[in-house]
């Protein structure tokens, strides 16, 4: 048990470092190690795993609504780059540039893709002639570069993995359908398998994406209070097809522009799901996502039969949960605390007892509680158990979340509010960009949405009393 | 049946020009569009579903063979590029270098991974620490970019996909059987997925990976007889452990080096399904890759219960294999063309003479035949047809193969049969790399492997006369 303990107290405590808890967790959990390639990550194989679990899950939801996954080059010319003027600005401080290939120089620098609408823009000149073409509901999965100044493991690093859905419409009508539908796919996702309950809204024209006409975005909170922007989704209107000339014949014989759209989440969610679920032990990850899901602890393995019967259990559980044993010689308690760090929604512990009484002990890892159970009924209960962790901790993110919501009717409300108690605010906005710009002068926290669903605090702007109609939720960000 | 001609007519018959044939079947079949980045290309829809299909089934096979996988940063120092002698002489030359980033100029460039062995060798020197951390199995699914001067779809283009596997062992015997083990995945998914037979064998010194001890190969033969290097797995023995300093201690407490593999597949086997299965009409899909398995084109669909019949049926056999039924306005002769261009296995066909005889037409790509078959046994001779073309692809290619692979005893023979009948030469070899040289030299042919069947056609040299044990297959290669 000394093991034990001091594989727990590596660990920074929440309260006292929130930043470097985090830090402790990415590596002890095995998450992540540092590159010797300045801000870029290696993502190591049960970090990688999760990964994989969210891509199969949004892939198969992308696939059901239609759309398709291409792959685009990972280069960008510069001069396709620049075709879209508010795009190129957005995003040209921030490209990794490409200037020799092998021993010579390039006549045109290439920049490594920082996001790709210039490129399906370009592909999508070249393959939408008619109304028959439409609409094109591509997606691809890769990495991108932005040359970040300071980075964090999965929260801000220079290479990141992500999706990126592009599409292109007959008609405003229909972009900002899908606009909003991919939206709502990302925030069911969350709830449903991040178990990261999500606010949904649009971005107020400062912050939203360069080029986009309109950007709407869900945001979450983390344990610290502060906002993480989970995933985007904006409406390009037709400002890219007229850059690009995306042009098709109407069933009406008319030469009309496409309507686009563009959405994206990334491998930041991984570090939405430590930072929202986490606690001083390390990783929780809610079933879904899990890579592992149950964990079989052999007790006083030596004894006999009891290696034999926690490999039968493990092969019983294998046929409905992502389920391993450990029967490495280290001791019960390391190996607990070995897999609450990593996360692992269940703990099944077997000893010579357990198999007198034909049973098994559960430790859930969210609430610690044990349940006896009698192997009999082993996969019922694990089942329902498995699902019981995945709904509890969207409640308790929910909660959580709630207890970190406020209102703001002054800005020395919100000013106290922001610096004493981290969370969301909710204040009146009257839609001028100078009382965006002053609040995050005077508070550090931005607009995170205009929520959907709104609610009205008062009838005047936080900021300048002014007139305001639109409710604001703001808050410090990642 | 006016546009079914047209369409067809478009692609170059492959006994014409075989390049343009190929050229001609990956723009026609919709695998690949050209983009605005010289020698990169746009995996469209239908040729990234096939990449979807390869990757699962070969992630699968890595994953129960004990392999995991992560992700690597794509940006290697040069510092750490150069690290192994051999290597960096073998990819320095062809790597694209970032200097900038943003608008900054980095201190120290960094290239585009090639292939990451020394990302996973600097990793591995940080994590592997005792003979319990051994062995390492991680594999990596990713794109590499290699400064190509000429490139074709698929076959060499500067940015490709593929899968890296990178492993570390604690003795040379555990690394030998893993890039056996490995060579050995690649030769069965090859034939049982992808319908195409492979030899297996060594590369000689001057084929081998840049600093590989021995690199293993899997050969395949196309339709034109040229061959094609279709996957390769390396033994690095301690080489890169000593560049690297990857050590361990061992259970007798003395401090080793660990002996590591690499290998890899890539996009280019889409390339090799089309020029190995393809023929005057496009693609010919194995069922087992295809995005699309069965196409169901309803005959006179305007008349009463035809397209509900379709529908019905299409719903029956979503549920044991990939199906789509075309139901737009072209002409029924436009989409058969359609769908053999784009090599889907079987097109189902019903109008209203077959539902009246409660029977639809079955038409097999690769040999055409129609069958007609009952309703109600339509998914068991659905699923039949698909297991049988899938083995008559593999028999098929099996036996062009064999019908070109001869055998030459001298070198005058070696060139007239490779220049009048291109394919696999065997041919006796002494082991000197002039003689190789030679070869390549008079007959254009490189040494593609040492087979590990091996024959014994003479015991000269077909180069030099000199005593030769080996026998290597030889060819023109893509």
């Amino acid at each position: 048990m000394a093991n034990d303990k001091k594989l727990v107290e590596e660990i920074t405590s929440m309260n006292v470092d929130f930043a470097q808890w985090y830090t402790d967790v990415v590596k002890k959990a095995e998450l992540v190690e540092y590159s010797s390639v300045r801000g870029c990550m290696i993502i190591r194989p049960y970090g990688y795993a999760i990964w994989e679990n969210i891509q199969k899950d949004l892939d198969a939801r992308f696939k059901a609504t239609g759309h398709e996954n291409v792959y685009m080059p990972m280069f960008i010319p510069e001069s396709l780059l620049q075709k879209e003027k508010e795009h190129v600005e957005g995003f040209a401080p921030e490209v990794a540039w490409v200037t020799h290939g092998g021993a010579e120089k390039l006549t045109e620098k290439l920049c490594v893709r920082p996001t790709s609408e210039t490129l399906f823009c370009d592909h999508y000149a070249n393959i939408i002639h008619s109304y028959r073409d439409l609409p094109k509901l591509y997606n691809q999965w890769c990495s991108v570069v932005r040359w970040e100044k300071t980075t964090r493991p999965f929260l801000r690093t220079m290479e990141f993995l992500w999706q990126e859905g592009h599409t292109a419409h007959a008609t405003a009508e229909e972009a900002q359908e899908e606009t909003i539908k991919m939206l709502n796919v990302y925030a069911n996702f969350c709830e449903e398998v991040l178990a990261i309950p999500v606010v949904k809204g649009r971005k107020t024209d400062k912050e939203k994406f360069a080029g986009a006409k309109a950007t709407y975005t869900i945001e979450s909170l983390m344990h610290d209070g502060k906002a993480l922007q989970s995933g985007t989704s904006h409406n390009f209107g037709d400002g890219f097809a007229h850059a690009f000339d995306i042009q098709y014949t109407d069933k009406d014989n008319q030469l009309k522009y496409v309507h686009q759209t563009s959405w994206g989440m990334t491998t930041r969610m991984i570090g939405a799901l430590i930072m929202v679920h986490g606690d001083d032990s390390g990783l929780v990850l809610p079933p879904m996502v899990a890579p592992l899901q149950v964990v079989v602890i052999p007790i006083a393995q030596h004894k006999e039969g009891v290696l034999e019967k926690a490999n039968e259990i493990k092969e019983r559980l294998s046929r409905i949960a992502r389920v391993k044993i450990d029967d490495s010689d280290k001791m019960p308690g390391w190996k607990f605390s070995e897999y609450e760090m990593k996360g692992v929604p269940v703990r099944l512990e077997i000893g010579p007892k357990d198999i007198e009484k034909n049973q098994a002990v559960l430790v859930r890892r969210d609430s610690r509680e044990k349940l006896i159970v009698s192997l009999d009924e082993l996969e019922e209960k694990v089942t329902e158990l498995l699902k019981d962790i995945q709904k509890g901790l969207l409640e308790k993110a929910r909660a959580l979340r709630d207890s970190k919501t406020y209102r703001a009717v002054t800005l020395d409300e919100f000013e106290k509010t922001i610096n004493e108690t981290p969370g969301f605010i909710k204040a009146m906005w009257c839609g001028d960009q100078k009382c965006e710009d002053m609040i995050k002068e005077k508070t550090g926290a931005t607009s995170r949405c205009i929520p959907f669903e709104q609610e009205n605090i008062s009838d005047k702007c936080v900021c300048c009393g002014g007139k305001a109609e639109k409710m604001v939720f703001w808050g410090k960000a990642y």
